[in-house]
């Protein structure tokens, strides 16, 4: 089952992402409002179309005047977003319709998530008077979406993180715009990123529809509470994941927080272990939380097939090398990671590169005996990369010891032979680095690296779950062929 | 069963945490050297004592004198620090025997963890001659007592962190120092922390003795790969964890840990399962790694007893609480942490502070729709600490959107009222802070609260772990007064 949209659904996501024009309902001449934000974001955010403010009051706000209605507005509108309380919703969504807009996304809040019978009401009138006015609809109670490469940023921001080939649907707006944050300081790209609300219309299977035929999408997350159909959101899942990675968050596992997603988007949760086993035989690769979602996309962006997990660790950049090498191997080993011994001809070369005293030479290798060395800590890296039993290599960093034993400046050199062995060799290359004191200067490396294509993650723990993530799509795959 | 030291073995242990003296062996004339970088940290640090430079070719560094050798050193001497090279450490033992110093640790390397029967031979004899000299040995391959009161650092650094009550015994030096980083940033604060290397003579179970009875420690971290004496350690530990918390993390738990573990320390490291059941059974807590042992020695640190450990959780301290109410809430839950909801009492008073609009009010509590006003805010801490079943608050703060949808100066404000809560309230507040794009602010933040005495915690996981730990310690005792 291959997923396929028709021309005429193809084309209503062109206007949800790839907008010619933007309207912002409730953008007032206050420039600290919301609205006024948002205007101010698409803007600075470098979107091309024209952003048409749109208030009663009228006036002028970063050099563009506001429109009294949208029907006022003098050009067609593709997308309009709406800030306004919700008294005023439906009187909107009439101009909607008059206008040919092709969908609105409402941040405006305090429909159906309430509980209260009046606005349940408003929500699927909403819905009605959108599909009689021919347009879709994204919340309420929502972010609406992000399209790095056309300049719309998340939210009433400039949030534009790097433009890359990860999707991303999230049922919490609070959670998309953290992820951006995320994806911003780890260099994650993303090609579009929707907070889909209350989902009164548009709900998480059809953007994921849209996401599995998009071209510019790889990998896709979703961050689920309830969704309302869940039936065909898993077959969906199911028609996707053959053909790209799924990665699904699900919150509302547990009691506590069934009862707080309920109070958030209204939503309903299933037991926890009935979504895990439908996750699971739709494909898709379940994570515990936004950390393990965001290590997971990155992993997928910058590896291919990852069919098995054999991994060769090297650590010891300055010091303290012993220990690293028990606690790197002992956590990949406890999540499933592969650590076999180097082989014999590979540990008598590294024996002469790096000498006994000091040195663990089995897989993790511990090459702190020859500390700030260049040229070998690079052969050493070329030498665990052409065991042919390793399929991805992990640097473990300790930015503490690195700049206190030697300096910043070495540990840049240092960082450098990582980035061109990375360039070098066809096995992927990751960096483990944790906190300490030297915080500057570790998220100034982290930083260099991701921007040069090499995943950093804080902890061995997440970085072994993110390669066992990705290793389980690619091994999965690998028995399906077909699917 | 308690400890109790003889008052021989009190004053041994006072000498090596307490020294009115150290000699440095091996600090030459080169001030870059590992011996002068030593002697540099201990008198940065404060070290009130006289430091005494030792090598053959004198002269002086940072203005004190160099000794041709130990037994040159006019007045008495209790801790030697040893850098040489190995071919000359017995030598060395004879002269400290003469000149009656109360201990010595190696940083020099090479012995048992090597392998090769020479040198595992030349640390028994090393050993011998300790015995014979009437003084103690602490490695070799070690970096020795750090004692943050008395200005002695950790290794050769200026790393003091803050005076506290946490101990740590680590039989990796990497690890002590990257703990010892870790402290400095999160405010651990330790009493004496000692990396304890190969253990030729004192190992794990002595300075567990020595900390147990110490009153300036109140909870003990232990780092161990494979101890010599297990059943010795076991039964202090046993003995100790009666009157204070051991907190037990056992590397080589896998066979990839084990064969690093082995080329390490020359540790032969048990089953995983075998040590997991003897360290329950001596009612240690077993944590997995290096950030779960600080997050949790940070926790115990910070509160008193916690015999359950219901949590109120307050989020959404500017926006994005609804799916930060479901991603605490489930995290919590998962790691058995209870997240009861409020009383109905509790929840018309929330509804009156806050509104329903968007709010959640179960527990956790979605504080966002008065983000920014300090009053509510004080007002929310104050109504979900008054729930008689709350025993603790997690606070979950989201810098990223705090700095961006108000200003660092807001949020300044807004921690204020935190710590001023924390000083008030008697039952502990914690706050979780994950990383995002505006790290500087977030790490500023964190310091704050931090010296103020908030513990810090990057993620709900690692948060709610520390507290299942410190919870597990408090219940058992609970369970058994007698112990």
């Amino acid at each position: 089952m291959q997923v396929k949209l028709s021309e005429k659904r193809l084309k209503e996501f062109e206007r949800i992402f790839y907008p010619r024009s933007i309207a912002v309902v409730g953008a007032s001449k206050d420039e600290r409002k919301m609205g006024s934000r948002w205007v101010k974001g698409l803007i600075d955010s470098g979107f091309k179309g024209p952003v048409y403010p749109v208030n009663p009051s009228g006036g002028e706000i970063f050099g563009s005047r506001v429109y009294p209605t949208l029907k006022a507005i003098p050009g067609p509108v593709d997308l309009v977003i709406c800030c306004i309380p919700r008294d005023f919703v439906l009187d909107l969504l009439d101009d909607c319709a008059a206008k040919g807009i092709g969908a609105i996304y409402f941040f405006t809040a305090g429909f159906r998530e309430t509980g209260e019978p009046e606005w349940v009401r408003v929500e699927e009138e909403m819905a009605r008077r959108a599909r009689e006015g021919g347009f879709r609809i994204i919340g309420p109670n929502c972010i609406g979406v992000c399209c790095p490469e056309h300049g719309i940023p998340y939210g009433p921001s400039t949030l534009l993180g790097k433009v890359g080939s990860a999707g991303f649907i999230s049922q919490s707006g609070g959670h998309a715009g953290k992820m951006m944050e995320i994806a911003t300081s780890r260099r994650i790209g993303f090609s579009k990123v929707v907070s889909i609300g209350n989902c009164c219309d548009l709900g998480s299977a059809d953007f994921l529809e849209y996401m599995a035929v998009d071209p510019k999408t790889s990998v896709i997350g979703l961050y689920l509470e309830g969704p309302r159909d869940s039936r065909r959101l898993l077959q969906t899942i199911r028609a996707t994941s053959g053909k790209k990675p799924v990665v699904v968050w699900k919150g509302g596992r547990t009691a506590a927080g069934a009862r707080a997603a309920s109070s958030h988007t209204g939503a309903l949760a299933a037991s926890a272990a009935v979504w895990s086993s439908a996750l699971r035989q739709a494909g898709a690769i379940e994570v515990r939380g936004l950390d393990e979602l965001a290590d997971t996309l990155l992993l997928f962006q910058r590896v291919g097939r990852l069919e098995r997990s054999n991994l060769g660790i090297i650590c010891g950049l300055t010091d303290g090398g012993g220990g690293e090498a028990v606690l790197t191997a002992d956590a990949c080993a406890a999540l499933g990671i592969d650590v076999s011994p180097f082989t014999e001809r590979t540990r008598r070369e590294l024996l002469g590169l790096l000498g006994q005293v000091g040195s663990v030479l089995v897989n993790p290798l511990d090459v702190s005996q020859r500390s700030g060395n260049l040229q070998t800590f690079e052969q050493a890296i070329e030498l665990v990369a052409a065991e042919p039993h390793i399929d991805i290599i992990a640097i473990y960093e300790n930015a503490d010891l690195l700049v206190r034993f030697m300096t910043k400046g070495v540990a840049d050199l240092m960082n450098g032979v990582i980035v061109e062995s990375g360039r070098k060799q066809s096995k992927p290359i990751i960096v483990i680095s944790p906190p300490g004191s030297s915080d500057a200067e570790r998220l100034d490396i982290e930083y260099r690296l991701s921007e040069a294509g090499i995943p950093v993650y804080p902890s061995v723990e997440r970085a072994a779950k993110a390669i066992a993530n990705v290793n389980q799509y690619y091994r999965l795959r690998a028995g399906n062929p077909g699917s």
